[in-house]
């Protein structure tokens, strides 16, 4: 493959700022490769990279991106796994150390030494994006790398989430945030899983596009008088969801499906309002004997299987795409809470 | 055996008080038996039936007590499973529909029938109770019955609390309360079941015994400095215990927790103060992959686990024998928060 | 209800040979009801207890039957669960003590106290049969008794087996004699479950059948050349399905079966011919972590479960339906091994 | 440190035959080390290796040895999880790919291209020894090296397959050989794991030493005249115990473990005799659910487990020193079946 010496990317080097403008082409160390990217996905993390709002620490100048999906053009010479001309995903979990405790029990996105795409590390907001081999998603040729791109992130978070639910095929689930970027693509995952679905969100259109996505019911929290009623309604026997994935935990949501989800069930946090606390009242958690779990994207194999969904024609991220020049307009609209479905930015525009 | 027709019990008329005062000695239904309770033990939990602080429903007047040990005297006619003269137990679950989904799942502490002894029922603070045979707990005829009462809750809950806090022997687990009544039994059951014992709790005494009842570890949370760092630093790599369990949820020993629990750990919430909640800071619970659990007694195989810890050894809960005449000093003691360790009463006293 | 006098069964009062001839009509216990049975499913199990070739007492005489359906006529004095006009289901766990270890921990079938339907108690090869309440599978009034007969024993049976393979949605899962009685609804079951199912029997007919049920693949056993090969080939990564399920553990099939399941996979027997053995090479079981299980039947929460992917039409077992006269010619098809689906009598006929 | 040119090995040239020899000290790769070996084990494995007799292809010519603990004297350049000097242990599984779906899962010995110590690349049997870095075993420096050589191997083993049991804190766990090498270690792991321990062996002798270890309950497979009633009632409830650790699956005990062991039990396989197969009878399997499980080494995280009850002194191998160059006479020992305990050999003699 040609590489060329200067490609086009978006860098941030001040809080809040994205400057679109060309840069060096980067070269890959003995274990990475460079990816040619073809398309990103814009998650709501890459607003809090920007902002920089997150108690966690991220470098300067930095280039965001964590849904990218592009082609191998070159490598170091100890990666094996892959071989240039391989399509491949780079995912939030850029890199990690293998030899940690959590590594050595695949749990890599807890390894204290990982690099994450787009914030201590460049990410995929650029053409091309260096990254180490052994985290790389690795997929079929005939993928389409725009509409995969989303499941680099949106797809593995959520569908982790819902393993992490606890639910069995049969059983309920409620996701919270139902209508929006993850929720959308949620409803498809717990349906392939052979879940019962509660969507739960605001207003009749994303209701629809929820029945239609594979939900079984679909709860409208501008409407409902008793959301927690109405949420334990929906199961067959009144005694609510077995499960709950959050896709939004602000306060409120969070208290509701502490007291809607049935005993013994899982509310399972995934998203991570800058600065949010969620409070639950010990007796109810006590003797209804309910867990609450933080999720957090998801290993290698956790990737391979929600790849494996997308591949077999289960879920499709509904998703717009755009130039790698306008991604300013996307944070603008995220900022104005305007975003539906999901982002795909095309890297040669 | 000689049924009399009158028995000495503490009565709550009035929420608050207890009298103690002759009373009729009531009679077995089909499936139920009637106990001569030889001792019983006082639990916390007596004290806000009593007060009646909790959002459950009370029955007024009621008799409570819920940590009885005795021998059955009369049993109703549809009852098998235990015979006249057999040593038996009567713990809080004191009956449960067996009909319903958690039933069904031997969940039966989530039953929505279940029956609450001292609390829905009349309990142990008499000489002769009624209990529902399915769920006594069965002693061989050589148990010691002052001193496997305490097992009927104390022990049987903080043993369910560890089973429930996912760890494995070899595993660290935090116990906070570690001095107190459930935490001196619940160490015992941690070091038998394999698992290093990190107790946390306040004052020098407390800390001998913690490490006398097999304590890895004391850390004095009137000492620390900082807490978090100092139960991280008790685990040989520094990541903290895989498990914890909370004896005493107030707000700041959970927000302690869910700091220094291990990556993936799980911390397991006992205690019932009236009216906590609890708060958690949801980026570390997303980005450590937290869990949270409550715990609520044990089942019938839980109990029977539980119980055979005890016959064999390996657990035995410091007591004080006083007659049940002097339940209120035990009250009042407990309200000015001076017991260690457990009282039992001698019903025959 | 009118309850008659006498009724019309098929009874067993020698080995091998049924009687169809009118009995009284027998008065239920204190937890029992009486089931005006309106539909019998007839099981390859019913043929062992006629033959008694298993190594596991029966009564003599007997009626046969395990999978019946119908209406609560009469209930003893101290059954709460269901009510006269209910429908209910009949399955082979007849009774259990409820007070055993294995009951306690909710694994009913194993009770050593446990009645069987149509073997250790008459079953559901008459007009009335006496039940156990607690057992009793409890159908909405819509439910379409004919149908849902064979989901008692063969739908509930072959769920549970796939429950015990350890699969999670999006795994691949073998089932052995998939075009059988229990396999074509373990098909539809394993495909509400979201599995990838791997159809394994012999002949053309029976794959088109697989195919339409929701099989994934099919594999020909008279046509293949290789059959642990191919069955491997028919996972995405050649590695083999996670789980097996075996209808029918001759010697063969389960050779192969250790052979193709994937490393750290299960393998479920569910069929048990009369005297069969496997056998395994134990350098493979060790070096490739499989496992292997028996699973049998299903406790009260499987059936439920079991039963509500039937009532959410995900599970439709296609049955023919005859009259209870009839039943001999049952068994002379299931002797000459030429019955295709589930034969289904209608106990007015 | 000095690196030497020439060192003494055990070399394997022909199958069956070792030759004490100088050879030349070979050079580690990027991402391995060379491991000054002080003190080698010497495993029952080791005797299949030489006389390659598994259906497992192995390297020719070989040197031997996967017990191995010493001392990193060099390093390749992208080493970062061992310094030289550091006190390192070599396994079984010398090394992994870390990307195939089981290395991804932490399933490393599933590994397709797992090396193996000894087998596929050579092994302890030598004073300087190449090793991948990721799988070493990282020992504190206090380490007493011949003491830790047998949990290299025998330890790792033996604590795996108690894990793999599925047993947990106050359940029976059978072992079956529990007097030789791999049961001696076992006895103590299952003691400090809060197992109760039932030992199956033949002799007086072994008797008085697995109690000495921790064994609750001995029984003399010579003396019994009816081991399975035997075993069962050697539990409490005469039910058998929730686990057999199986370490020499001949037929017999194998048939005797499906037996014995509890309704829902698991059986686990360790041992590999050469061309052995087990057999169970299908019907028993069913109606009991029985699991047969096998066990293979372990991973790193089990390794780290495993160690770490080692250091805290709770499981001690009872072992022999001798002199590398005396390594024919354990084999000697080992084919006239009378080794008791472990070998481990001084590198240096
Ligand atoms: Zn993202
Ligand atoms: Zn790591
Ligand atoms: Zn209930
Ligand atoms: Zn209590
Ligand atoms: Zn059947
Ligand atoms: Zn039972
Ligand atoms: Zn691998
Ligand atoms: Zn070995």
């Amino acid at each position: 493959a040609d590489i060329p010496k200067e490609q086009w990317a978006q860098v941030t080097e001040k809080d809040g700022v994205i400057t679109y403008k060309k840069i060096p082409v980067p070269t890959p160390g003995h274990d990475e490769v460079l990816v040619n990217i073809k398309y990103s996905g814009v998650c709501h993390t890459d607003l809090h990279a920007l902002d920089n709002d997150w108690p966690l620490p991220r470098k300067t100048p930095v280039i965001g991106g964590h849904e990218g999906a592009g082609v191998v053009v070159q490598k170091g010479e100890l990666v094996t796994n892959v071989d240039i001309g391989d399509k491949v995903g780079v995912k939030w979990l850029m890199s990690t150390c293998f030899h940690c405790t959590f590594c050595q029990q695949a749990l890599e996105s807890l390894c204290p030494k990982a690099q994450l795409s787009g914030y201590t590390k460049d990410g995929t907001f650029q053409q091309y994006c260096v990254a180490n081999a052994a985290h790389l998603a690795r997929f079929p040729p005939q993928t389409d790398l725009s509409a995969v791109a989303p499941i680099m992130c949106a797809g593995l978070t959520v569908y982790k989430g819902l393993k992490e639910s606890d639910t069995r095929p049969g059983q309920y689930v409620a996701i919270v945030g139902a209508g929006g970027g993850l929720g959308t693509i949620g409803i498809q995952y717990a349906h392939a899983m052979g879940l019962n679905v509660i969507a739960i969100d605001g207003g009749k259109e994303k209701g629809e596009a929820c029945k239609k996505l594979g939900a079984s019911m679909y709860i409208d929290f501008k409407e409902s008088k008793d959301l927690v009623a109405d949420v334990k309604k929906a199961t067959h026997d009144g005694l609510g969801p077995q499960g709950v994935v959050l896709l939004a935990p602000q306060e409120q949501p969070f208290q509701q499906a502490t007291g809607y989800v049935r005993s013994h069930g899982t509310v399972v946090c995934i998203g991570m309002p800058a600065g949010a606390k969620v409070s639950m009242p010990v007796f109810d958690t006590v003797v209804r004997m309910i867990k609450v779990k933080g999720s957090y994207v998801g290993n290698r194999e956790d990737t391979a299987e929600a790849l494996d969904f997308f591949l077999r024609g289960k879920v499709h991220a509904p998703y717009k795409v755009i130039g790698l020049s306008q991604l300013q307009s996307v944070f603008d609209e995220m900022r104005a809470n305007r975003v539906i479905g999901r982002y795909v930015m095309d890297m040669s525009k």
